[in-house]
């Protein structure tokens, strides 16, 4: 079973890296991106076969380590 | 419209950060973790309104700057 959990700044925090990213695709000549917004992919292998329990386990993971609360939003999703 | 395009490394390239996860992850005694894989999601808002034209110039951008092919794959998804 797999966990996949997105992390992305919430709205309202300052974005550097998106920043710089939509400056180097202006640079580009890219046209009509309006805003880049850049995030974390954490994708966990789990032996548990229970989704439920990976969803708990992965849950609490994310509050307590792999997102800053603060100023991160996180989704979590479980496949397989 | 929306692109969010999911960068990772691919499979057999050594992920320092996934390590170091893992290692958390087990010093903080969760259990059943087998693996951990860290990737980048860069979703970008774009003005066009054409899902194709979407897509085309997306991938553009990943193949150029967005991804390291050599070392990472991608996947894009355009919603909205």
């Amino acid at each position: 079973m797999r966990a996949i959990v997105n992390i992305f700044l919430k709205e309202g925090v300052l974005d550097p890296q998106g920043k710089a990213i939509h400056h180097a695709l202006d640079a580009m000549n890219f046209e009509g991106v309006e805003d880049v917004r850049m995030g974390k992919q954490i994708v966990l292998k789990l032996s548990t076969t229970s989704k439920e329990k990976a969803l708990e386990e992965v849950e609490k993971m994310a509050q307590e380590i792999l997102a800053n609360t603060v100023i991160e939003d996180y989704t979590i999703e479980i496949v397989e």
